[in-house]
Order: C-alpha cells, then structure tokens, then sequence
C-alpha cells in the first residue's frame, strides 16, 4: 500500500486514448479564460437547464477559477458552518462549457493539467459540518445521537504542502472534487456524483490525469469544481482541505464511445467508476465496467478479465459520505 | 495510486509495537513445526471447541504447512468446482495454536516472516464458483439469474512471479487470507471475517508485517490458513491465486491491549481493519478504529484525528465476496 | 399479517390533519380537468424547470388522466419491452400543477379520493425488464449475469378485480405510485424517489389516504402518475399492475408545516415516509421522521416515542427497485 | 395497512404442511416439560457443541420456560444495562432440544401452540442500550456520536394486554424472538439470525404458527428463547417487551425437504424468511425462497410467480438491528 498519494506526470498525455481518438487530436487549440467574472453566477445544480458560460471546440484549453466548496465563506476558525452554509447552495460549480458537436453517445476528455492556489492565506479550509461526514448520523443514515461539534480548519496551502498543524505537513497532492457532463434531463445537485460524474471526490483526479465523462445533453455542458488541495481515502469526515485555485484544463471529444460511467486514465492504470449507495454496488459497478473495458478495448475474454482483475485490480475510494458514495477499479496498464 | 502491491521488508520489526510491548520482547523462541502430519486434521470453522494441535510461548516462532483453500482438490482445468468442493468444507486451516498465558483482554501479534510456495506446479489456482464472487448474484445477493459459468485456472507460481497467462505475469506478493484468534464463545466458518480476524483477505497481510488480533478465549486459539501468491484488492471473483505454502510466522502476546478489531502493522503504517456488510459499515469499524488509536496511542486530540484521515487516510479493499466485507483503514507513520 | 390489502374509506377526511391545518379547510373547491389534452406533453423529469399546466387554489380539486408508467406502448404480450422503452422515457408525469400560495417550508396536502380505469381491455400491464427488479442484477448492483428474459402479461382490470390469471384473481386495490413536489433545484427522474416524493410505490397510497408533500419550489409544482391497480409489498419484478386512470384528488396546503420527507395519513393510521439505499437507511429515515412528528405533534417524550414504535410501529416496503427503496413506518392513531 | 397485529388460532394446524409431511403425522405424542431446573444452564451461542437437554420423538410436545433476553437481570427502571448485562451473555438460549431421526437435508417443524406469561409483574422489560437499537450509531455502523441514554421500562404484561404507559395499552401478541436449529459447523450467538433461524424477531412466530428450519446437525438440535410479548416491525430500539413464558411447542420432523432458509406457516399464509445486511439483501433472499417454494410446490411458472408476488407478495421487517437483519416475504394461501 502506498501510504501518500503520488503526483502524476503530464508527458504521457500524447500516448492517451484522449490523444488517439479525440477529435482535436489531443493537441491544444485556443485558451480560454473562465474567470469569476466570467462565470457570475455560480451553478449548485448540474444539468441541461442552466445557461452556458463559455463554448469550446475540441482541443480548446480552459483557465478556470473555481471557488472552494463553501465559496470563501468559512474565513475564521470561530465560524460555525450551520450559521454560514445554507443547503443546497454548497459545492458551486463553474460552467456549463459547451463543446462543440458534443452529441449523446460521445465522450468528453477532459485533461487536468495543472492546479495552481489562489486567494489569501490561510487559503485551505476543513471543517465538520452537522449531520454530514461518514462516522456520524446524517441526513440519510438517520439516527437520533447528538450531532458532532462543529469545527473549523483553516489551514495554509502553497505548491509544495498542505500545512496542516504544527505536527502534521501533508504534500499538496491537488485534485478535482467535482466533475460532470449533464444528465439528458435530470439536473442534480453538486454534492451527488452518479454516472455523470458529480461529487466523486477522487484523490486520483489531478494534474496528469484525464477523465472521460459520457455525454448525455447537447454540448456535453461540462462542470467543474469543488478543488481539494489534498484528500485521503474517503474523505471520511465529509470535507477536504478545500480551497480556491486557478485549473488549466484541456477538454477534447471522442465522438460516439458507448460509457456508461465516468473513467479515468493515468500514465500506468486505467481506472473505471461507479457512484452509488451501498458500497459494494457502486464497487460492482466500477468493476463491472473495468471487466467490459478490458473485454471491449484490450482483447480480453470475459472470465479471464474477470478472474485476473482478481489478482491484480485496484481500488480507490473516493466520496464516501452522502448523499452516494464512489470508488474507482483500476488496473495498470501494463497488462494491457 | 500504486498499481502495484509492493513488499514489505522484515527489518523494521526491532520497531513494532509487538516489540516494544510483546511479552516474547519481539525476539524469537523455539522454532515449532506445524506440517500437515502434526496438524493431521484441518479446521473449518474457528471457535473455542476444537483440540489445540500446538502449545507455544509468547515470542516461538511457528512454520506451518498451509494448504490451499481448497485442500487440493482442484488439480485440472477441467475440473468443475461444484463437483468437487463441498460447504461448509471449505478454506482449511491450521491450528489451533495455543499460546501460554493469552487471556480475554489480551492481543496476540502474528509477525508474517516468510511466506514460501510447496507442491508441484501448477500449484496456483484460480476459479470461478457458482454465486460466489463480487459481480454475480449469490446467496446473500439472492437473484434470479442463471449463475456465471464454473471455470478454473491452474498457475504456475514460484517466489518471483504468478505466471497467469501467456500474456501477463505478475509479480508473486505472498499473504495469508484467513488469520484469527477464536471468539469467546461462537465458532465461526472459515469464509467468513468479523471481530475476531477470518477470512479478510487483506493483501497486505504478507511477510514483513504484523497482524494484532483481540484474545478471547483462553490461549487465544491462532488459526492460519488461505494463503495466496497475489491478489486484487475485493478478490473480486472470489478466488485469488490460492497456493500450498511453508509460512514463517513469530507469535507474541501484548497483556491487557483492549482492541476490538484485528490492527495490522507494516514498516511505515499502521491500520485498523473492520468486517461486516454493508460494505460502509465495515469502513465505518475501521476509520472509527483508526481514530481512536491515534487518540489512544498517539496523543490526537479526537476531532483532529477524525479531520485529518480526511486528509491522508488510506482504505484498503480485503474481502469482497460473502459472506462479509473487509476493510484496512490506514496512516502513514510519519504522520504519528 | 393481514394478506390482503384492505381499502381505505373517505369518510374520515374532516378529521385529517389537511382538513384542520388547510388554507382549503379541507373543503373542495373548483374541479379542475387534468385531460390527457390539457396536460399535452407528460414529464419524466420532477423538478423547478418545466412549464406548469394547471394553476388552482389550495382545496380545489383535480380531475387528472393519468398514463400508465409505459405511456401505453405495451400493447401485446409478444412485445419486447427493451425493443419499445427508450431510457429516460419511462413514468411519464402529469404536472406540474401550481397551488397558489405554497411557498418552501409549506406542505401540500393530496388527498386522493378516486381512481377509476381507463381505457380498452386489457388495460393492465406488468412486465419483466432487462436488468431491472428486485431479484436481478441491475444497473446499480452491477453483475456480470445473463439477463432475465423480458416477459409482458396484459391483465384485466376493473373497479372489482385485477384478473391476474386462470388461477388467480386479485382484489382491485389502486394506488398512485408516483407523487411528488418539486425539488428546489434538482430535476429528479420519475423512476427515483426521494424526500420530494417520486416513484415511492407505496401501495398504500390509495383513495381514501391524504399524502403530505414538503414544498421546496414556489407553488409547490405538484406531479402525479405512475397508477397501479394492486401491487405487492415492495413491487418485486419492479413493475405493478400499471394501467391509465381517471383519478380525482384534492390538494391543500398547509402552511409553515415544516417536514422533510413525505408523509401519509389514512383513517386509523399516521405513516412517515423515507426513500434512499441502502434499504436500512430508509426504515431508519422513515423511522426517525415517524418519532420526531409524535414528539413534535403528539406530545410524545422522545425516548418513550422511540421505545414505544419498538412495540407497534408497523412498516411497510414500497419501492424495492432501482435506483432508490421507499419504506413507510406507520403508527395507529388510537396510540395517538 | 393492518394496524395491530392479530392473533393467529389454532384449529388450521390438520390441514399444515406440517401435518401433511410429518413424520409424527401432526399429532402430538408425549408432553415433555423443560422447566428452568431441567434446563439448568442456559446457551448463549447455537451450534452443535452443546450438551442436550431433552430427546423427544417427532411429533412430542414440549412445555419450555423460556427466560426473558436479559435472564430476568433488569428488575428496575433505574436499572443502567450497561452495568448489568455482559455480552455475550444475553438471549438465553432453551435446548438443545435433539429430535430423534433429524439428519442434515431434514425440516423441524415447530408447531407454537401457546405463550403464558410467568413471573412477577412487572414482568416485561424493554430498555435502550448503549449503542444498540436501529437509530443510533452501534458497533457495527460504526460512529463517533455519544451513545443515545440507556432507559428501562418495566411493564405488566398478562394474557390479555401489555400495559406500556398510563397512556397506551397494546394488545398482547406473543411470539418467540429466537428459534433455531444448529448449523452444521458453526456455533452462532443468539443475537445473530441466519439461516438456521437465530434471533430473527419475527412477531408472526406466535401461537398458532409453525416454523420450519432446515437440519444440520444430527438431532436437529432445537433451540428457543427471547419471548416477546408483543413487538413493532423491526423492534426498532433494539428490545420488545421481554418476558419470561411458559411456551407450548409441539415439534414434528418432516424428511427431506431441502429447505436452505427458516419458513414459516400461519391459516392463511406461507411466508420464507432471509436474514442478513443490507436490509436488501435479506428482503432477495425472502422473496428469491418464496418464489421457489411456489415453483418447487405449487405448480407455478418461475416467471409467473416472480410476477404475480409483484403484485401480491406481503413483506414482514423482523429483526432490523445488529448483528443482522430479517424479512420475511409472505403469499395467502388463497392464491397458491
């Protein structure tokens, strides 16, 4: 077991599948600035309803400035969430960045390339928030305890680290909470992931790394948010260290590549994911998806994919806190 | 994400908290041999009700001839599992072993030294059971549907690689998948993970490790067994590379360590580790676990704990299959 | 176990909660005709986004033509569903209709008084989707197994009987399967229920029986569909006997009633209503909302509500289908 | 929705199952009493490792003083269970009671002829205890919230009544919590229900029923205990009203009938019981038995009775707090 989450390289970018089957070519087109002035408003739903912000082509770079989850209102460690956060205007999203010729039944790719901090420090913020988190009653796993304290960590961020206290210096491991294609109709709030993406919480889902979400609306109407400067597994007390950033994200299209769910491609593994309650299911799904890639893509028999995941898969678990949980089953792409 | 389990080294032991605290001081006795003429019968079911086959101090150290979990009898490619394995008969183990002075309130340390393939080639197998696996109905995900084709594999292995397939060799990571000490009074299959150890399935239980499990019953009653050459994290078909082995193991005794849970410990983490269904709840055990040993033993203040596995908490997915789930939850040792 | 599920009278209404805590006072005003003509286009999405077809004052009523959750394209039992159903069209909705007045944080009352069968013999459908129901694998609990074979049964339905088979006829005993307001920012799919309502196929939900709606979008936007002729607990192939209605309610508002999920009240009985996975989180949902309305509203000490339901709380499972479960918890009123 | 529970009678029993198939022909043969002084110890885990108390012929009957779940520790309200109960020493556990001819691939049947209260009033007890119950945070859904207060009520229970509060009377339905035969390997506490039977909670398991549980062992190995005088669905704080009985049982053999999960039969019902987690996946295994009995049976077409129990399956929430869960599904006899 890796005990700290690894940073990733972008040089394997030209040997992706984004590179070999998007439409612009894997290189880089224009850049695009979507800034918060830009934005305005910001989205705390994602689906085919809301206005677009920005439209693309295939290739098109974006600078994007996303906001951290609480939108820069926890500012002090004396803040008390329940006061300051009103549902559902949580986890607000930048977007909907339309692409060009996105169409139901095609991919976006979208490439992270680097995950840059802004605003003044102490810039990070942890908190818990009543009723939310995985070791405490919730909203959906309903018990009658007293509710945990509320605490608040504001915590200083650089490229380097995460300084957590004076014990403890985490390496800045940057990573995208939040990252969705429209539903074809449905529109769903920012803080469930499901198999357009959503709230995934991912630590794998940084620089170097690239997501293929599948479309389902016109224009694909890609979101992005909710940046954490590092995460463990779970996210177990339901926040990370969340913070405001500058992401360059290159977005191309893979016309008519049949995903059921969102996956992820590294220099060394590819991982497939799945967003559902319980757990076991949202880890069936994401295995059972890995299985048909490999079957589909990599010229692997069925029961041979199956029973060699089972001596070589990897998991990943990613939002483990309401309202739907995440994991991610990847496989090195050495056996491929 | 490391995409592949690495090894642990032995050297770190003269660290552990086996040998700060064990009552053998960490150093190893007499050298007992457990083959399968002294261990005669196998066990399948793990309780206070079966005749001890060794008596050992705190600190011996053990050599036991593990047999594969299907004793075996799958020797072809042809065979049919459902022929010839027959419930509850299934997951032999070893032991009991008794170890003077293990008492209700004490924790017995099973340090993992080596982990040697027996048998003629090929002694790996692999196969695939009827409703038995993560992505098939069962008797506890009770459908409808027909059941998945029976299908074995026989792999070669020796102590530098799983020879899988013509295309793919993987590297040979040892680890025993069934270790336990007895519950008090209930006696329970070989298959399946709780309090008190079974069948987890954590591939990180391998050499170069230490597992902690809760005594009791008198004498704490160690059973070992499951060993396999490599496994995916879940085991997602059921099945790893199940193999013979000659495992090296040194058993020491901690008094009055009030765990609830197995706890294993590597060269740079630590980790709690819980098992039940549905899959969050054995998560939940472990974080919940995880938190309170820092708290207990390494001087976190509770909230600060819980916030920070947020950060830098590692989950490892053991046991996937029925009739329980298994989860490591981990922290790095620097962290501590 | 009462076997059969009885039928609710009408004649209790004036001493409902809807008729003491109305705007409407309980008494009905203006009918309204909900034609398949004035609702036009019928909706699969439940949210704050589509165009309302009705506007009416709190006690009117409304006369509502409702389609069965096929929009009537099953027509024979050589029919395929999976040739015929297109995702996410499926559950079509009448709606959204707009209460005057209701605003967030007010409820909606729905008392359904009627439910009369429209259309030609057999008017009634039942049928096995692929990979949908209770006792397959699914989209969410993801299996690598064949399919069930799609079946369709078109069934006799009058205001008596539902003439299932040679052998057996059931009694007629209609329900709305799908009620919901709208959420206040999500746009939910009519197949998913969840604390606005949606497809909880509750088989209580009949005439005679009020159902209580938390409003979270301006007017309520009150959807309805999804009627089933009889239906077992928990709906286990995951369709009911589904058929097109003549169906008349009543809709009230109460104000400042301040509930978070749906709630039900017949002649002799108060249910509350909780819809998520895993099953467990919604009993303890449904469980805890039943506890803190008889603390709240019936002078009930929390502890002694909690350990009295121990004793005569009764539940009953509703939606056991993808993608989320419904469990009412229901308590006599005599205990009141 | 049928509010209170019935009573069942008696005078179906000659036209059972039980008396169809019975090797005792249905007929009661010779009364045994296994009084607290006959029982002498009592057992706190099932499995095949006890000593017998009684040997009966198939066909006997059996007047057993049953203990109430806390051993009749808890006299008073101000009692703190905490202080007094032990795990695992709760749910004293009658028998094993060995039935002469009982193989593996044979069915106890256990015919409950009556339920009369002993002991001095108050004689019921229910209570919270520290981390158990289905709305709190508990061992195995593992939290960090303080425990809910420990509470004991004491209440007059006798033939007609069960007095809870100045406030509510509830009718007085007697049913055994806790019956099983041993599993084959095994010894499981009595806390935990599987499918040999255990604390499965079920408040139909009263008088005028039988239960039907599959032999492992030889002998049969009948256990019963955890009398409640009357119980909600899902017991959801964890305790009934607990009391001590005299139960009249009478127990027939039934020879090969290969059933894998506890059955049960009442006048106008058959219903198959599952217990495991997640709720779901108890509530497959219920309605996946069901089905099969009435294809095995009852001449139905698989496809058929999956439908049909669409639209007419019943569902009982039986035990719904740790370890695990139980549901039974259930059909009228009218329609078999």
């Amino acid at each position: 077991m890796e005990m700290i989450m690894r940073s990733y390289p972008n040089d394997w970018v030209s040997k992706s599948i984004m590179y070999a089957k998007g439409v612009g070519g894997g290189s880089t087109g224009v850049t695009h600035h979507l800034t918060e002035a830009v934005q305005g408003t910001y989205h705390y739903t994602i689906g085919p309803y809301s206005e677009p912000v920005l439209h693309i082509q295939p290739g098109d770079r974006v600078v994007v400035e996303t906001q951290d989850a609480f939108e820069g209102k926890i500012k002090n460690e004396t803040d008390v969430p329940s006061d300051i956060l009103e549902m559902p205007w949580l986890n607000p999203q930048c977007g909907p960045i339309m692409i060009e010729g996105a169409e139901k039944g095609d991919v976006l790719a979208v490439h992270i390339e680097k995950m840059v901090p802004r605003g003044a420090q102490p810039r990070g913020t942890c908190c818990m928030i009543k009723e939310f988190g995985a070791l405490t009653g919730t909203y959906y796993t309903a018990t009658l305890n007293d509710p945990l304290p509320e605490k608040v960590r504001k915590v200083h961020v650089d490229e380097e680290n995460v300084y957590w206290s004076d014990r403890v210096t985490l390496p800045y491991r940057p990573h995208i909470g939040t990252l969705s294609c429209s539903p074809q109709i449905d529109s769903i709030n920012s803080l469930t992931p499901d198999n357009h993406g959503g709230n995934m919480d991912l630590p794998d889902m940084g620089p170097g790394t690239i997501t293929y979400l599948p479309v389902r609306a016109p224009g694909g109407r890609l979101f992005i948010g909710d940046a954490h400067a590092c995460q463990g597994d779970g996210e177990v007390c339901g926040v990370a260290v969340e913070y405001p950033t500058t992401t360059t994200i290159t977005v191309d299209l893979i016309k008519k590549w049949p995903i059921e769910w969102p996956r992820l491609e590294a220099d060394d593994f590819i991982m497939a994911i799945g967003s559902t309650r319980p757990l076991e299911d949202a880890t069936r799904i994401a295995y059972r998806e890995l299985v048909r890639w490999m079957v589909a893509e990599y010229n692997y028999e069925l029961w041979d994919a199956y029973m060699m995941l089972s001596q070589c898969g990897k998991v990943r678990l990613g939002n483990f806190v309401d309202p739907k949980y995440t994991i991610g089953a990847a496989i090195p792409k050495k056996y491929l």
